[in-house]
């Protein structure tokens, strides 16, 4: 396969998103950085550029020149897919522009700040017809994939209660926000209406929503912020689902001591499944009427997540490899539409993610501040012309 | 020490409990079992009684008969303390007896079926100057003494969040009201107003109060009831804490393969716990900046925990010897008390547990039919005459 | 069941293992400490009879006094076997006056300081027609007889590789030997002719034999001391079992900051086992092509292990519980007697393991000073007119 | 920097560590695959050549061409170091020419199949002046470097006691020679004097080396076969290092159920580490006075270690980053070279471990048939011109 061409967009000196998104591109040898805009300083930009030894010409000043001077390449050439990985409030105008430019997008999350950009960009996308997909990075690991297909197969029967929680200590401290991670996510203006329930709140809801392939329908929250903090940086959240089970959901940036605990529980009628991040390879599978079994990813796991999987029994496997798992499925897409074909039904987060994760968080802040006990999601199904994310 | 004369009401042949308490109050040689009514079928307590070697004379029919005869023994015959082990709507009726008849009263939880019920218990033990304990076991354990000394000496800071979580599997079956222990829990008639919440979810909600050494405030809840129950066997509680620490608080019966997991996070400004009573020798204390440290009973808390501990290092201590710690403690009281004077300042759960309890337990089952978001606990403080526990 | 009566000696103020003892008698109060001679002090004797709440007449000042006035007694009140609960230099010479003066015996680890010592003792006991039985407690944990049982009904197939191990740290300070623990260990005259092989190494290789059915045969050791003392206080063997299978032993007192970390792994054809002490209450069971399951002593063991576990699913058990197995079915075994019956097969350590374990130590401690390789164990066959333990 | 240009012999199509070889050298970025021999089969190198989209003038059909070509290049465009990935038997003669013809060396381990040959290669590569590494991966796991440096800073004191094993079960089977990875590592022809010992067992034998910056000075030896296998599968060695150190090693592939169990304990006089690859962002610190602790590696020990931890805390690294640790170490020493500075002193396994490696594979292997009980490992200090690795 002729490797996919990429660029970037953000990821300059200092940041450490684009790192991580450009190991996660690199592991598998299929994917070429060829161009970038890493920052709105071109003279840092430029600096990036040349650690990463890219060709000097395709070092852009902005990511408006990277689109429109890539876009007059030859086809063979220019770039195929952007990466954006720039601060949050910026990544709805860059996709917005990368997708109405004619390139597939392939953006950090949170897609948009507000559910209402995501709606536009919903349609936009579907407009473009290019290709769009959100890191939400779990969804990457190879025992949540098989956690899904257990769910699927029917293996719990049907889904009586989930418990999900997502616990970090990086922002207990008063001083916190003197960091530069922390001051832009509790900064409403760059972070928008909620910080710890928009950065990882939502990807514990995702993954509850990802292995149980089902919605959550109505909620009720108490958020909570610490040193008289503008956003939250804790909360509860009860859940009622489509299917009628129930769950319960828990973030915090100020659980001390947490790193990155996020940590899943599916309870269903015949069986159970534990999934915890910080032990990836590793899913408790739970009985009735006989011993609990630990299934891992590249023993009993291997032969159906085919090529999700890297290393042979007992070598672990990390975040990187999960996030990398979604580069590679992005960029297999990328290059099936090449031929016009498609790579396959795999289950990358694409724009309904970005639809429901940005109507989560709306309703959460929502319900938190309500004396109402339940809410409801939003309806997200009438964007026009909007259907399969891909 | 002159061992501490107990009798016993309930525990007959097959009752599960009574065999319990039985050991706990064994297992340190200070107790002895000397009477009991031990099931409304005389002929079953008699061979309750033949099996225990006690005295025939002083196996009774009935538990009035039993307070009736042996406060007519001599004073250094008669028992000095019953222990209550029979199905939970008889609770309190009997240890209102008891106390009213003169004898001290251990009590299997709970202590009464309702809020009422604990308020009139509460003036009647008040008035008789007698003894009375709950037996909320998981404070017996090491750890959680040791967890709840760490709070109490400020090691954690203010504390911010609580999660606290009790989840069981063994009614997630349909059948599973065929058994015994399943049939009266999930019958209003003889459970009350609660199966899960009053069985399990009072535990976690006391564990909580006693390790925070707080009082939760305001909740708001969703129970569930699988199989068209008539009663709850699965809920979530959202927990305002009147130090104002929030919290959840899961209880489960339906959690398949879920043994009893009963387990607390304390997270706090400073430093945080994690305890579970599946593991319960060890005490994981997290920092927000070095290593985590997991603190082991008879290591690392043997010496200030005193008499709570039986085995050197690395000997595992269990469920048992918790229950054994409630009966020691009780029986170091009652010693005492025949000298007039008192055994010290241990956190032994009394009647302030037996009102919190069940204020807790018809709060959040309120709450859970309401569509109001936050519920308030009870006003506790104005029963008359009612001041410490013991 | 009439209660079984006990004796005591040693196990006086302070003495540590004679609480143990006592209370894991006390747990199901099948069996009544009814006399005692605690201390050859007996001053202190008398003290520890008074706490203990026995008849002063029946607290003695010596072990033969004892032997001699229990005897003269009724038969239906004098002691039916006597728990030797000294210092283990005594053990012998105690265990032998008590068969002979027809007393059945419980004693606590080791049985004596020699094999010649354990081989006089297993004439007298054949001679006596009392039973005899040596507390190599972790033989009494439920999950070790489950792994027994596993092993026994070839779900393992043949085994193929033992690794044992029981490491712990208390020894490790160079002034351990100024505490009272520590002394009598490391001293020649009253430990014998090894420490850390024969207080826990012994153990390890009694659990390997216990579980597998098998015998050791032949072994390589290297044993060590630290700071100069005369006594090994760490050591490894490397082991060669009458089946064919290997194994290696690893004991250590030395081992920094490990509490009782008594683990055994069995591998075998078609399926292994790894348990720990310090969790008793789980089993892995390993398997060749489906993913490893965890057995719970009281979910998926406690219909088959009958009597030995007191708990339900997920209320822990622990070192006592296990002690008081072994004490449960002694007291079994004793009442069986009365009536002339035997209470059924089950595998309490007597004089066979008494036997193998000081055939153990000081095949150990030879091979250890020797330049040969491989050291084969005594034949302990030819014990005249010595059969069954029991 | 400029990209450090590598090539690759062996790795072609279906060859399981080429790929993880290549992984390793693409995550960070910094390394360039510019040729290639991946096969000895002409057609499959050109294949693998084209699925690595290399420029097909550089795919060659032999080692010798590649090397050969390559050194004919002009110097800013040949290939810098080679990546020996071949089957074991090829190490030696491909390491040995791409010295001889100005190459650095990174080989898959072992060095070579004969102590002999590694003495060999030692003095060609001292001659050479180019770099040679070889990949002992798990010492490029950060807490096994944490480790290290907490041995080196005497954090655990003089070390007393050292336990590693290294267990797999994939040989458990007695068909699992008809499996490619089984078949050449049980033939002596390919596999050398050893298969478990030299394939896995000199890992951990070269990890505890590493942590405690020891040598193993005399050894005792019992290996295994099952099947009546020609080479070992299974053995145990009892160790005494340089400073005094005991030991023991057990590695086995017949361990039935075990992945990748590679687990280390060090006992020093002061403290303890425990450390298992399969949970490897961890790191047990045991200490005598105080409850012990767990170092994380992108918490706890982040700062120190530098470049070679990848992700924020609680985002696991696995073996895939351990071994890019490897390639990025050895690509900063190659660029370092090209201006003729060193990179530092960092602890890249080289020629030296190649030499105690294989003294280590043929002692254990002529201990272990020998009746003689120690064994003491070859002088190594004699090679003529040999001094450090690099």
């Amino acid at each position: 396969m002729k490797k996919v061409r990429m660029g970037m967009v953000g990821g300059g000196p200092g940041a450490f998103i684009g790192g991580v998104h450009r190991m996660a591109a690199n592991l598998d040898g299929k994917i070429e950085l060829v161009c970038g805009a890493f920052s709105r300083d071109a003279e840092k930009s430029r600096l990036m550029s040349q650690e990463l030894n890219l060709c000097p010409s395709r070092c852009y000043d902005s990511y408006q020149q990277l689109f429109e001077q890539e876009a007059s390449l030859p086809a063979d050439q220019r770039m195929e897919f952007v990466s954006i990985v720039t601060p949050n409030h910026l990544h709805f105008e860059i996709a917005r522009l990368a997708l109405e430019s004619g390139f597939h997008v392939l953006c950090d999350k949170p897609a948009t700040l507000t559910l209402d950009e995501a709606r536009e960009l919903a349609v936009v996308q579907k407009r473009s017809g290019r290709l769009y997909a959100l890191t939400h990075t779990y969804t990457g690991y190879p025992m949540v994939v098989a956690a899904r297909e257990l769910v699927a197969r029917g293996e719990l029967g049907a889904i009586r209660k989930v418990a999900v929680e997502y616990h970090q200590g990086w922002l207990a401290d008063t001083n916190a926000e003197s960091g530069k991670q922390a001051a832009w996510r509790l900064n409403p203006e760059q972070a928008g209406i909620s910080c710890c329930m928009a950065d990882i709140g939502v990807h514990a809801a995702n993954l509850a929503e990802f292995i149980c392939n089902d919605g959550i329908d109505q909620l009720s929250a108490d958020l909570n912020a610490s040193h008289n903090r503008q956003l939250d940086d804790d909360g509860v959240v009860m859940l009622r689902f489509a299917s009628g089970a129930r769950g319960m959901l828990s973030a915090s940036q100020i659980a001390v001591g947490e790193e990155n605990n996020l940590r899943i529980r599916v309870y269903g009628e015949k069986a159970s499944i534990d999934w915890s991040q910080e032990q990836p390879n590793s899913l408790k599978l739970m009985h009735a009427d006989k011993p609990f079994e630990v299934l891992r990813s590249a023993t009993d796991a291997a032969a159906e997540l085919g090529g999700i999987t890297r290393t042979p029994p007992g070598h672990p496997e990390g975040y990187l490899e999960a996030f990398a798992n979604l580069y590679q499925q992005f960029a297999e897409q990328v290059a099936a539409l090449r031929q016009q074909s498609t790579s396959g039904n795999n289950p990358l987060p694409g724009i309904n993610e970005a639809l429901r994760g940005m109507a989560f968080i709306e309703t959460v802040v929502a319900a938190s501040a309500s004396e109402q006990k339940w809410h409801t999601m939003p309806d997200l199904t009438n964007i026009p012309n909007t259907g399969d994310s891909l």
